[in-house]
């Protein structure tokens, strides 16, 4: 073992660790408070259940955040931006160098993400968790783990050591948010050739075949969509990788970004704070967290559901059903952003309403 | 006749020329905008399509408002009250004083409405078209026609002319909002015992039977569903409306809230401000409004579907689609006030995004 191995098993342990620790912190939701959450529902000026999922939402926030009536006025979105090696087999419609842009762009205000998360009084983060071009901004976070992934068609997309950093940086990420001051959180993400990598984590994770799992992404036509399934196939029979191991097979067909999600998911569930899942990619890195530490399924909310057709699936693999559906299928954490307006109805009449007896209401 | 009778003529006269004006006004979409509006979609910084509904949305909203780029930063959610006297029947889980309380509850901020409408940032402005008690408020916008619709089990709910006098309620209602400025608006109503009118007025402008477009409104339990059915069938039958004279059926079977509301429906529509339709009892008014004056459908959207069987047979009737469906059945405006964020949402990206060219991105 040389030098630089003998770091490198040095900093996958510390990353290791990091990440167990934060597992070992997620507690089961406070079952006292929901049940609590759910009798001050019954006393609100409305027909029971007439509010109808904003209810579950409400007793579902409380049991996270532990308190009867939560708020969740201080609200973020985290992109986190990355590349794949897989977009040199031609798998999607788009140039590699877009995610460097779009990076630019969300840095400097002008993509969706910033219209929907400013329309829902959110601010948005930009990390560099493996973006392959050089991206400088004062406003980014650059934590780059490596250039962009290698190509899964010819060997594992990442090493251990870098799946496991860059899922340090999403929870190193959240919890710096979170210290400063974080009542809801979205998931982002911007990666030329990411849907791709989501599309093998899920065909693995939920063992259903490539071509069930597997859509257009940014817009591939038929040729395309026909060979992003062939190279998903080739990198599984490469890599073959095995469900049993969430994190080898996140190292071998997933994506920094993908990695860096699963982390932030993981963390926010720590920390007690409810996370909107955006699309397809942030669903994917939800399978593997949860695969990992299944209790963190109990502080997520699906945010939308995505045209993508690998998305349902992974819903009904992880008992998640959408808020929204818009048939968006844009990722950058636009259907969770747009979410929050749901989340933040749904607090706000659980916390805000009067009682029957408050208002002097007749009951049914 | 005599001299009550010749006012009556007189006033109902006064209303249907105010109407029939107002419909006169409602002209088509801006289709040069809608262009306009299409392009400016393809080239902003995403793939074409992926905003999904969000696009369509703020294409339609430019036809509305004729310009390109529109903002609905000014919102407001009416809340037409009025009373019914089918609850005599036992329709109604909840007795019928609950009207005048919950429209106190509204002005007193108490109401799930309030709540939902200050997350979205909507003023809420609360009409009594026809509450059979006295509510007295300082906000509270006092246009009693009558003190509640008479019993349609038997005899109609109201004149013609008490039907006409409510909708120019709701028409002056817009009207007067529209002229401090509004960008948006969403119907609300109170009711006790609306259900039953809107499944009324459902089953003669759709000709589905009442059994197919009667609910549990508020939380009828199985044997008041069934009452609420048969006290329906009858009130068809003593009054027999017809769907060929949109304005005798409402007046015959309809309610003070849903005139009202056609009302206000078709006052948008004649000044150009986008209506987000709530639910069930909402949807019933906006049959009445396009079986009088078609195009008024082009300025509407649907906020949501609720639980209430009737209400997606009256989406289906009108070509709409709703953007939200988180089975809610509570009515208020509280689905379009929700909805509003959606609206919201997609009006910025369209307005705020950069294109491909401004922000140097590339395109596939």
């Amino acid at each position: 073992m040389d030098s630089s191995e003998n770091e490198a098993l040095v900093t996958e342990e510390a990353s290791l660790d990091y990440l167990t620790a934060i597992c070992a912190r997620i507690t089961p939701l406070d079952a006292d408070v929901m049940t609590l959450a759910r009798a001050r529902q019954a006393r609100l000026t409305k027909p029971p259940g007439s509010l109808g999922r904003l209810e579950e939402i409400a007793v579902q926030i409380a049991g996270i955040t532990g308190l009867e009536r939560s708020t969740v006025a201080r609200r973020a979105v985290v992109v986190m931006a990355a590349d794949h090696g897989v977009t040199q087999e031609g798998v999607s419609a788009y140039p590699a160098e877009v995610t460097a842009q779009m990076a630019l762009n969300f840095l400097r205000g002008g993509a969706a993400i910033n219209a929907i998360a400013g329309s829902v009084g959110a601010n948005v983060t930009v990390v560099d968790v493996g973006v392959a071009a050089d991206v400088t901004h004062p406003m980014l976070l650059a934590r780059k783990v490596a250039a962009g992934t290698a190509n899964m068609a010819h060997g594992p997309a990442m090493t251990h050591e870098q799946a496991l950093a860059a899922m340090a940086v999403g929870a190193e990420t959240l919890e710096t948010l979170a210290d400063t001051g974080l009542d809801l959180v979205a998931t982002g993400e911007m990666g030329i050739g990411n849907t791709t990598a989501a599309s093998a984590l899920t065909a693995v994770m939920t063992g259903r075949p490539v071509r069930a799992v597997t859509g257009r992404g940014a817009g591939a036509d038929d040729e395309r969509l026909q060979r992003k399934i062939g190279v998903i196939e080739r990198a599984l029979q490469v890599n073959a990788p095995d469900a049993q191991d969430p994190l080898g097979t996140l190292a071998k067909v997933g994506g920094l970004e993908i990695a860096a999600l699963a982390g932030l998911i993981l963390a926010a569930a720590s920390r007690r704070i409810p996370l909107l899942l955006d699309g397809f990619i942030a669903s994917s890195a939800a399978l593997i967290a949860c695969a990992w530490r299944p209790r963190a399924r109990e502080y997520l909310l699906a945010g939308h559901v995505s045209v993508e057709p690998g998305h349902q699936i992974i819903l009904d693999r992880l008992g998640l059903r959408p808020l929204l559906n818009l048939e968006m299928r844009l990722g950058e954490g636009t259907g969770a952003a747009l979410a929050m307006a749901v989340v933040d109805a749904a607090v706000r009449a659980h916390a805000e309403m009067a009682t029957f007896d408050e208002a002097g209401v007749s009951e049914g």
